[in-house]
């Protein structure tokens, strides 16, 4: 039978007790639930990508199509990494093994090619009943761990993966939260601190307020293409520990828009990294080569998900992370804890399979598969190219080269009487100068202090992924904005 | 490019510091992350239902499959509502919109009957880029808010619902656990209290104990089919504000074994429900009955997934909850702590649309998803008969009617030799007898301390999923174990 379950603030109760109790009708007492009671941490929480400036983005749209009259016909969101609704299109391979899991009635259809029939039986096979419907172990269905192993055992040219140390998760967010989680403890100056770089995504601050642990921020060189300075490093280890227990460092590689801090860390050298989809230096490896002192010892989890990269498969919730060198009881407690939430969606956990399986030579789907990896990943490096070149034309925007990810954070001069008008009316001037953006040419981005940045320096941050023609209209639509703005405010 | 994110503890960051000061090797510290140091409300949290027996089971089934010799041919898993796991059929017209959402090329399929192909596309149209590979709103995808906001609406014979109330969860438990983290707050005697039943589902127990509120237990009367009195909803009320602030009343309905505590609560009266599928009364309609001056005030969250019901849809972690009267500012803070995590799984939001908008009288799926929701329902209803005839017939063990679930908590007569054999061995009573009847006969049940039960009474739970024949055996073998092990402990 179907079940309907209730939690709701006890004013009821209250009441009701009174009720009992006298036998008449009591006024009810005010919210129990205020923005006073409520869990303070959760207020701290801020998360800008999805923020005041996407709701008023959102509200936009609904306007256009109530035809309010506007400078721009269309709204274009440059404000989250989501490929599919900027227009790239799936996989096929991905999808045709979806779809056949989902209905396996299909599997008799000669429609589909036979290695995505296979990898379909394949993954029914480990769910029970031989249902995608079904829940899966909480760590996640078994082959797919399997996979995810030997996946990061070729990465990292034969350096064993083992599939227990493998958690599949709902996207890599919760992976991060989950580990993040694990890691607090502890009250006042013992209290678990985080270092994040700077410009950060917000999930890790809105995790790290959540949490009630201490954000500690390092800076990246914004100089020197984003890259992470050691005495930066130092400088924010060493401050931290003045007010707060630093226990866990947490990178994103490639760059988003941090680069190799890890690798350039321990061997105070630095190597490049080009737009080459996803091509990275595992930290894992870089630890193995480090030797066995390392390899054996320092507690490393990481996270990958099927959202990024040329998969754009954000809905899925796809994730998985590998923990390494994580204490045997600690690890018993997280799986403990992942259970309460029983399992990551399976939709998700196949999708992760495929992205660490996918087709491959000698295969029906093969030369379809390499064709639209290509062909996403070249735009994406042609449109990571076209974003530097545009943006740098215009004096009061200075854009790094976009080389690993698919977002871009461009600095921008801002006018004193701006920043002055900004202040006054309570916004960051970056907000001011987004908010206008939005408000003239329709054009969604989050400002860099959403994210981060140095004190008295301003940014934006913008995707790539609208398609090419649309994003040559948006970087001009900017440049010319910006033009404007500056003229406006000079 | 693709990304892979990393956070690992600081020894890292330490040594390496060191290491820079000194330029030499350094041994690095010992772990950073220990269950000494780790998050202590995470040690807390329990989780029976994958606990140490469910473990246990999974290590005996690849004992199994390595060819070790046991008294059984096979493990009988009755330890979570996992339907599809134990046989059940996925609803076809389900399955074949979401392979159309999945790959929309099937699209043009004459195999897709029309109301199928109709659902997809609406679908597809309120996701970005008209792919369910796109992030939707944090809140969930905007028409299947309407349609479960129209669901409930005709439930409650008309009674508005309004889809800005509506939040799509990540099956359940999500939506469970961001209510509860909302509401938790303050120290001491003024921490959260949250009341729950005994026996509970232990989401609620591990959520508390991971949020850090008070656990508050109210008992459901076992001699009166599990219901609920009034008397001890004061009775615990009243204890619980000796040490914390009462703020939240979870109810279960219907029963899981709970009953109907709201309704019986401000009335007085009872009114018994039959097996009936998802028929069950709505504390918001009661709510609305009562009059406005509850209906525009009681803060109210209720909850459903896909993975309950004649739908079993446990894989793709569908769910919503409705929250009414809450307060603006905190209903804004909570639209914020969602988007944190992004956005439920697409597909469990799309499943969960069909669920609340299913075929119409006239549809061509009309005819065939009645047949199968009804055979899924008769068969439960079957099952639960069979199970309490069974098992009451057996000296020792006492059955409760399932009334409205897919579950059973027996109680037990345990031997005092068997409690005090279990007690010598650390065990609880019930997870001593748990355990023997999963290592002599294959079945796997949950122990009723893991649920909560009164101070020296004994139970288990287990779900009426097995198929029918199966479910005979399973039975009749625990009518055969409990006689045996009476005898030998008696």
């Amino acid at each position: 039978g179907g079940q309907n379950r209730s939690a709701f603030p006890a004013a009821q109760g209250e009441h009701l007790h009174q009720k009992m109790s006298e036998n008449g009708a009591l006024p009810l007492r005010g919210k129990v639930l205020t923005v006073d009671t409520m869990n303070a941490n959760v207020k701290k929480v801020d998360y800008a990508v999805r923020g005041p400036i996407v709701q008023r983005a959102v509200q936009i749209e609904k306007e256009l199509k109530e035809g309010v009259k506007k400078p721009f016909e269309e709204v274009i969101k440059a404000n989250i990494g989501d490929a599919h609704a900027m227009g790239q299109r799936p996989i096929t391979f991905f999808r045709q093994v979806m779809a056949l899991c989902t209905y396996p009635q299909l599997l008799d259809d000669n429609k589909f090619p036979e290695d995505a029939k296979n990898r379909a039986r394949r993954i029914l096979q480990s769910c029970g009943g031989n249902s995608i419907g079904a829940y899966t172990t909480s760590q996640g269905i078994d082959c797919v761990r399997h996979d995810v192993a030997n996946y990061i055992q070729r990465r990292d040219g034969g350096i064993p993966s083992d599939p227990d140390n493998i958690y599949l998760t709902t996207g890599a967010s919760d992976g991060i939260v989950t580990i993040l989680k694990l890691l607090t403890a502890g009250e006042g100056r013992t209290r678990t601190g985080v270092m994040i770089s700077i410009p950060q995504y917000p999930l890790y601050s809105a995790s790290i307020a959540e949490l009630g642990a201490v954000q500690i921020n390092y800076y990246l060189n914004e100089e020197k293409c984003w890259s992470l300075d050691i005495s930066e490093l130092q400088r924010s280890l060493q401050a931290a520990r003045e007010h707060c227990d630093p226990r866990v460092l947490c990178i994103i590689n490639p760059g988003n828009p941090t680069g190799e801090p890890l690798r350039s860390f321990p061997y105070k050298t630095k190597s490049n990294y080009i737009y080459k989809g996803c091509e990275f230096h595992s930290f894992k490896k870089v630890l193995f080569e480090m030797g066995p002192e390392y390899s054996s010892k320092v507690e490393l989890a990481s996270f990958h998900s099927t959202s990024k990269c040329y998969m754009g498969e954000c809905g899925f919730r796809g994730g998985y992370m590998e923990v390494i060198n994580m204490d045997p009881e600690v690890k018993a407690q997280l799986t403990k804890l992942v259970s309460v939430r029983l399992c990551p969606p399976a939709p998700g956990q196949a999708l992760m399979d495929l992205v660490v399986n996918s087709p491959q030579p000698g295969e029906p789907s093969y030369q379809t598969f390499i064709k639209e990896r290509t062909d996403v990943l070249s735009a994406l490096a042609e449109k990571a190219k076209l974003t530097e070149e545009i943006l740098n034309t215009v004096p009061g925007i200075s854009c790094n080269p976009v080389q690993g990810a698919m977002y871009s954070f461009p600095r921008i001069t801002l006018p004193e009487r701006a920043i002055n008008e900004a202040k006054a009316k309570g916004q960051a001037p970056d907000m001011f100068y987004c908010m206008k953006l939005l408000e003239e040419t329709g054009i969604c981005l989050v400002p860099g202090s959403g994210f981060g940045q140095r004190e008295g320096t301003y940014h934006f941050r913008m995707t790539i992924l609208p398609p090419t023609d649309k994003l040559k209209i948006m970087l001009n639509k900017l440049k010319e904005f910006h033009q404007k703005f500056t003229q406006q405010y000079s």
